[in-house]
């Protein structure tokens, strides 16, 4: 591990605790983190309850080696989005209403014929909440939709990140993310072998054997039930190392060729 | 909250932090644990690393209030698979070989064919692996595959169970686990009103009064993107308390009608 920068992921919201919703948030940033050389290290999911979100967002800064932490959902209009309240608390510092967001609110308003429809182009109660932040939230803007994103600098390289959970604006955010807070990681080189019907306990000694000679690649395997495939995935920073583990598995696995 | 019977997921995994996987058992487990009244408090997902995985169980066990700790991933027979050596470690237990959990592989590597095609009934090293369990598991029959579920008992009416992250083994073993260990769990009501076009933030009002006159029922609201659905959700162990929050909204918030 060492000096490679870590990210994690705290989800907030009932929804995805009680099942009605899958969370594909995740599983898209884990990716996306991955490929840009912030790789997840933990990942929290907790409910609509304020001590949660706190508590998260407390134990994931108490870990130094995450650098990157995203908290993503509950930022919006109604009493049960309580992620601003939260982060100021974890922080310890208060909400101040924002003249910009609220400003940025009203134009979007305009713009999505929302004051029109409503009759009136007044913040109400559910706008002004989310106008609320911590006081040393730094915006990052919403291509698609009213609640900004925020960065805080939590000093000494590492920041916190608050996104929306609708999926599509959680993107949108994460974008300018990636572009102003994600540089500077180094992605790890990753090759797989794919294996048809072969029992994954016959690359136990040479797994074993592998992970003791190359210590710095990570190796997986990972039976795919629908395909019937074996998948051993290799991954680690140097490229030529991550190869030589592919090849030495070809190698002293001579009874199963792989098909990919 | 109080005595309602609170559950937790820990899932294991570097393919689920690095976003090759989605993780479809939590979402799956979760609406089966909502179901029957034990509804998810926290889940935690780590990766293939040991103090991450013993951290996880040792910190979701600190929370006396999860009374049904589900550990998922890591049970197969490569050295990636970490899980019962993680298990053993925050219990304090040794690992021993249990015999009838070899057997039973045996017994599967005939019906499964696979002795004839190995040439041998012999278990190998990986096998033998995944019949070194912390020493009080009690066995679960996995119906799908070979890893045997797991049960501990933690005293105090709490358990710790241990499951294989593939899908259909994990299914196949909860159903298990559901009738032998989360019996007498109460589900909540869960009662939803659909609004086409509606802002979210003019449920603000109406929602905040809720929450004061009925502290006992939760309620969410859920924009849904593909849809242009606004979803108002209300659950609680009551059915004519959450039937007279659904009935307040429908009332109060007279310038939208729900679609359903």
């Amino acid at each position: 591990m060492g000096r490679v920068p870590q990210s994690s992921i705290i989800v907030v919201g009932n929804e995805i605790l009680r099942g009605f919703t899958v969370d594909t948030n995740s599983n898209w940033l884990a990716g996306r983190l991955f490929h840009v050389g912030y790789p997840v290290r933990l990942m929290t999911t907790i409910g609509d309850v304020d001590a949660d979100i706190v508590g998260a967002i407390r134990d994931h800064m108490a870990h130094p080696e995450l650098t990157r932490i995203f908290v993503c959902g509950g930022l919006g209009p109604t009493p049960d989005d309580r992620t601003y309240v939260a982060l100021a608390r974890a922080l310890n510092q208060r909400l101040v209403y924002r003249r910009d967001v609220g400003a940025q609110m009203q134009n979007l308003m305009f713009i999505l014929n929302l004051a029109a429809r409503r009759g009136t182009a007044e913040l109400n109660a559910g706008n002004r909440k989310m106008a609320m932040l911590p006081e040393s939230a730094n915006l990052i803007r919403n291509g698609a939709g009213m609640a900004p994103g925020l960065a805080f600098d939590l000093d000494q390289g590492r920041y916190l990140f608050a996104l929306p959970g609708v999926p599509h604006e959680l993107r949108s955010i994460y974008e300018d993310i990636e572009i102003r807070y994600l540089t500077g990681g180094q992605a790890d080189v990753v090759r797989e072998l794919h294996y048809r019907l072969a029992p994954e306990s016959m690359f136990h000694d040479v797994m074993q054997a592998l992970e003791q000679e190359y210590p710095d690649v990570s190796l997986g395997s990972y039976p795919q039930t629908e395909t019937r495939q074996l998948i051993l995935r290799a991954s680690g920073p140097n490229a030529e190392r991550v190869d030589a583990v592919i090849t030495a598995i070809r190698d002293r696995v001579k009874q199963y060729d792989p098909v990919a």
